[in-house]
């Protein structure tokens, strides 16, 4: 960073501190603003070369390692077990030996002996250094996901990893430099990309049915108030820590990656800047009232993190999106799914669609399901006895490890890169300092280094 | 402003032009927005004093003259005369003579005989200034409210005002500094705030209901793409020009009012601060190539207004609202009317409820019934047979209507105050800003000068 921008960042502190009348938690100096800002406008020099449409040759069957196995974890055992022969578990990994064990109940029923790795803070490394491996797929807590996909891939392995791909700067430039470096795929598993829905407007939108593209909305608004402190829902409470300490949008990318998608986020558009805004916290604090005294959460009123975020994000072509964070009120699950063109407007929870000229109302059951049926993705009807058999979250699950390994036996890229993976999720990051700084806007690094500005096609809508 | 804020402005305006990359419209210049500037931050002196609160004495029968005979004013006559004989209305006006005459063959028809002004522009001076006046009601198109409820109050008149009460900084401080210097009543006639489902809240909130409130969500979603171009839909297409020449959050007031009311905006809480963004426009240029030849808008795509607006606002408690303006896109009305709290959640279109400890859906239809009955705002069971028989968007027209005379009938003060309807109505300067400069942080001006920070009670909630 230049001297002068330099400069510049102590003025956006100083008028949001002092003219704008805000208060920047403390935890801002004037030396760690300019350290974060700076993070985020520059772009980390690689020696590599992008990973943009990666190939790499075909797999016949994809041997893969399996790296923590709580909730996530254990259900990628089932869904990977799924497509064997395309693929074969050779090894799994887990601190806790109960969730080891478990799952090796369940593979040894099909006939399975995968190597098992517990026990030991590195017993991970162990496994990963295995030459009996080219996929690791990892479903560990957050901030274990970025050190764990950069060992992977520097071991010369490919990486699937669990939602959010990196929960800071660092880390999503760690991804996309390591993935160029080693010219592995870094694939994050955003399964909502691949459910029915999502994928039926994503065909509409390649339709034309939405006209112009101009708005859409993505949340993830899950009531999660009772799990995040107790003592037995997250290893360590590791999740009920991360709204002790942040305050942005913890988990953007449920909601935000299939809106991404429709709107060629990387592929002929780009995310430019974001403003975000949290409430206060209460839920938590009310929450904490009702444990018991040796839990570490018990009455406490310093939860960083609001109830409510909201996170507004500016495209390079115009488009806005808005996304939302709370996992604590109260309300039903929804990730919104809502899509905005100037011919047509969708709305999940409940799924509803209206259509320029056909009204002012939502169409009726009859018409949308027309629509459903003349726009569902065909690989919706193509695999429907298995996704059926199979499910996870209606079989978005099922159908994600297919396409992950349909494409590594046939040697194509990836639905997903490593690129749309730290897009979506440095809106966690982003968001956090927008909202330390009372809202200022602040820029996206773009990942790609100008190749977003190249128009590309979905492997989903074309390599199936 | 010091010299120092105003240097401050400049890095702002510097900030967001070129450190951000950020691409402000070139309205903008260093002199303006410092002049825009200043009046946001600045409270503009008064020489009267506060009229929160204001009570006059009571008027048996109030004289009212209606300003302004559209699709509104006509919905006023209607309404107005329903009350009769608590209100009766002494004059009428509109420069368009069928509007004026349509109104009287009405008016006839129940034996009433106001003076008609009408014709000339200047023929609603000579109507404001006669004596038979107490109110005069103002329903004319935006950039006539601010100047006509001036001139009324200075004559001596009580203003009841359309929304929004005005579309300028200076607008808004022209309200309450004439309200304050003249003690009159100038309530903005926010219908939306006698709503059915509102009031349902609203007294739910104040019973505790709702726990803790966090957030909420307000918007005027209105597919008006075809009326806004036409030629016979606005009088001379004044709204059509609103869209061509402005960018923000033109029409903020019916999601807002309602939602700063279950948060006691003006009565213990006030808005401090907020952030808007908008998409690139595209329905209407979309709309205009559907024009005949001869309409004003025909081929244009220099509409200045985004499709979608949203703006983040939080309040000094630390509560948030996201507002939304969405008039163009092909999409069912909503103004969304959603409600956050520790102990419950409430979203609209279609009402429904969530309530802590029963379950994690919305709650059954029969449980729903029973809660909407249980909390159902008294006045709309004690007036039931009157608000069925005059209706008025679901009956919230006559109950408005209602409350304000009968308020001025018993001498108590109205439901909603000058600053209720500036702080509602600020929002569309304050957004204008706030896009223009790349969606900033702007602060809310104190038009209470401090007095928000006392807790009120709601004249709907105990004046009945």
């Amino acid at each position: 960073m230049s001297i002068k921008n330099r400069r510049e960042f102590l003025k956006l502190s100083a008028l949001s501190s002092t003219f704008l009348g805000l208060s920047p938690a403390t935890a801002y100096t004037k030396d760690n603003i300019t350290e974060k800002l700076r993070a985020l406008t520059e772009a980390k020099a690689s020696s590599g070369t992008s990973v943009m449409g990666l190939k790499v040759a075909p797999i016949e069957q994809v041997k893969v390692a399996i790296l923590g196995l709580g909730n996530r974890g254990t259900g990628h055992i089932r869904q990977m077990q799924a497509v064997y022969p395309k693929a074969r578990i050779t090894a799994i990994c887990d601190i806790r030996a109960q969730q080891t064990d478990a799952a090796m109940a369940f593979l040894k029923e099909h006939n399975q002996k995968p190597e098992v790795f517990t026990d030991t803070e590195d017993a991970w490394k162990d496994m990963v250094k295995r030459d009996d491996i080219d996929l690791v797929l990892i479903a560990t807590p957050w901030d274990l996901h970025v050190p764990m996909s950069v060992y992977a891939m520097q071991q010369g392995k490919h990486v699937a990893l669990e939602v959010p791909a990196a929960t800071s700067l660092d880390g999503c430039w760690a991804l996309v430099n390591t993935a160029e470096e080693t010219q592995r795929n870094c694939m994050m598993l955003e399964n909502v990309c691949y459910g029915d829905e999502e994928l039926w407007i994503l065909n509409m939108v390649s339709q034309g049915v939405f006209g112009t593209l101009t708005y859409g909305e993505a949340a993830y608004i899950h009531n999660l108030a009772d799990k995040l402190l107790n003592k037995d829902a997250y290893y360590q409470q590791w999740r009920g820590h991360q709204h002790l300490n942040n305050d942005g949008n913890l988990y953007p990318t449920h909601g935000l990656g299939p809106v991404a998608q429709y709107m060629d986020i990387g592929r002929g558009d780009s995310f430019a800047h974001l403003v975000s805004m949290s409430s206060i916290q209460e839920a938590l604090h009310e929450e904490s009232l009702t444990l018991e005294k040796d839990n570490v959460f018990y009455e406490r009123d310093d939860f960083a993190h609001g109830d409510m975020n909201n996170s507004l994000i500016k495209t390079a072509k115009g488009r806005t999106i808005l996304v939302q964070h709370d996992v604590v009120t109260p309300r039903p699950y929804s990730r919104i799914n809502a899509l905005a063109g100037t011919k047509a407007y969708h709305e999940g929870y409940p799924s509803r669609l209206s259509i320029k000229g056909e009204g002012h109302e939502w169409i009726s059951e009859a018409r949308y399901n027309e629509m459903r049926e003349r726009y569902k993705h065909p690989i919706w009807n193509s695999l429907k006895s298995e996704i059926e058999k199979n499910g996870g979250h209606g079989g978005m699950d099922f159908l994600q490890t297919y396409r992950l390994i349909d494409c590594l036996n046939k040697g194509l890229p990836l639905d997903m890169d490593v690129y749309d993976g730290v897009n979506w999720s440095v809106v966690t990051p982003l968001s956090k300092v927008s909202v330390e700084l009372g809202s200022v806007p602040v820029k996206f690094p773009d990942f790609t280094r100008g190749k977003w500005k190249e128009k590309r096609s979905y492997g989903i809508m074309t390599n199936i």
